[in-house]
């Protein structure tokens, strides 16, 4: 990454169809675009999906990655929010060892952090958190110490502050 | 969907590689299968990610994709998950209309779901909401009255609960 380089989050919306995602990938790896996330689920709208993309580069070449992207038919709208007041949440799962001596000092860190214990099994906890990129790794990185087993992590979905936002109706 | 056809959940993990996204959409795409989500993230150890997947399908079906995706050299590991005992999570934001009349009721609902109000703008609230499917679209569902003004969501994340897991070591 040069100093120029920095993360530009994208939302778009785009039609949920068969073969839709399939392009949006193909263009962004047939550019040699460096994706560091891309997550897709429901808009509010039936048939739309939405999509968060968390792409590294400079100015030029994420604006490249935003036409690229428009050109496809499907894809209906798609804005960088880098610079807009956004909030960006992610979500994971982390099962941790624990045993009797290590699961209260676990239930401490996971009271601090706000996260939730959603399992317990004798020898493990899986762990609930959401947050920040950075909440998220700082948790998991206290939790390394007690052996982490398993760990499924969403990418980021970000949202528009306030009335400002990214939807089809300009003004509703 | 046939009497037969239900819902699988699919857990992969695969090299963190350009490409292998594309290739396992590709493969999705080409065999026509009903993908519900799919949601890709990192995993506990570096350059792996992890993905989940829903897929719709009588069981000979589910079996395909996996097959047919286990093909996939960057795809290390794939089980169906569907029969096991699983934690599965996932996470939205919704953009709420709001005004002083209606935002007690909404921050009443807010409480009843355990959700969180992440935003407050004079005409809108952002609230966050993490759970299984079902909470999270019963929730949506109370909140449509009000206005949405916005809405993105992950796919659903899935854990094997206690001792038993997808994870590249068989007993650690």
């Amino acid at each position: 990454m040069s100093a120029m380089d920095s993360k530009h989050t994208l939302v778009a919306l785009m039609e949920d169809e068969p073969g839709v995602l399939n392009r949006v990938v193909s263009v962004l790896r047939r550019r040699g675009f460096n994706i560091n996330s891309l997550t897709v689920g429901p808009s509010d709208e039936e048939k739309i999906s939405r999509m968060t993309l968390v792409v590294e580069g400079d100015e030029t070449i994420v604006e490249q990655v935003r036409k690229q992207l428009q050109k496809i038919i499907e894809v209906l709208k798609i804005s960088d929010v880098t610079k807009e007041e956004t909030v960006v949440r992610e979500l994971s799962l982390v099962k941790v060892s624990a045993n009797s001596n290590t699961r209260p000092e676990i239930m401490q860190l996971v009271d601090i952090f706000r996260a939730k214990i959603v399992d317990v099994a004798p020898d493990s906890l899986i762990v609930e958190i959401t947050g920040s990129q950075d909440k998220v790794d700082s948790l998991t990185n206290l939790l390394r110490r007690f052996g982490i087993k398993e760990m499924v992590r969403t990418g980021p979905v970000a949202m528009v502050r306030g009335v400002a936002g990214v939807s089809r109706v300009d003004d509703d």
